[in-house]
């Protein structure tokens, strides 16, 4: 696989994770970590199922590689979400000295790696990060758009019964 | 106890927590969580014993809090931490809807509360939280004075040793 295959291949992965989070009910973004080509962890939102403000994908990615790999530097790790990261994700990538990104959507609304703010890219921070985005953007887009507009008519119905 | 005396009592047990991560090795970094005058969580700096990356106090504490309230949305609560949060913690702090926060000393290296970033302020994101600085700064910044002090000492007299 060149390259791009390779970041397909992977995003595909990552893109079934959030498709685990649709099927909970929970907002469907997924994340993946490879070391060379081996994957080490794979997580999906679950915060609603936890009742843990702190369960997005990446955060339950990333601790789920420190104990992969017994370590809470992840160096030579690559990690794979289908939505730019907020803040607290974002932190967590500087944290664990994770090398390189790659995500799919961009979140204009919180994405702190190109959208709100450049916080993986902030020389001030003792650990910056290489970014890849847009890849399978539409994909991991519509899953989210997909997700909202079937909880609108739900509510919506929902509504309708108790009316 | 008025507003001043219950931010000095609970930053004092944050500054217990603190010591206890000295104790293990660990950058001596405490937090508290307070619904009312109730302490539902308490936490310490555990990221080497644990060598997982994301177990910051304020990380720690916040998951305990969403275990005892059964809700991700922390409500009604109040976080006390002995150091400005770093981009991770202060997105967790956002995340969990947390409406209030007091630290104790700044962190001019990654802080980003006041002083690289203002991301609790941020209007662009969907919650914004109070904040009180500066309450036992000194003792709270001394703890971390003298914990790199000790570390380096140590380090010297094994260099000193192996030599």
């Amino acid at each position: 696989m060149n390259g791009m295959e390779k970041d397909h291949y992977f995003m595909g992965l990552a893109i079934e994770e959030a498709q685990k989070a649709a099927q909970k009910g929970e907002v469907p973004i997924g994340a993946i970590i490879i070391q060379g080509d081996r994957v080490i962890a794979r997580a999906h939102n679950l915060r609603e199922t936890t009742r843990n403000a702190v369960t997005h994908a990446e955060l339950l990615a990333i601790q789920q590689a420190c104990e992969a790999l017994d370590n809470w530097r992840l160096e030579d790790t690559k990690l794979y979400v289908t939505l730019e990261p907020c803040p607290m994700c974002a932190g967590a990538i500087l944290q664990s000295r994770i090398p390189h990104i790659v995500y799919g959507a961009r979140d204009s609304k919180a994405g702190c790696v190109d959208s709100l703010y450049r916080l993986l890219n902030d020389e001030r921070f003792n650990h910056q990060c290489e970014v890849t985005e847009n890849v399978m953007a539409d994909e991991c887009g519509g899953l989210l758009t997909q997700f909202f507009r079937d909880l609108r008519a739900r509510n919506k119905n929902k509504r309708k019964t108790q009316a």
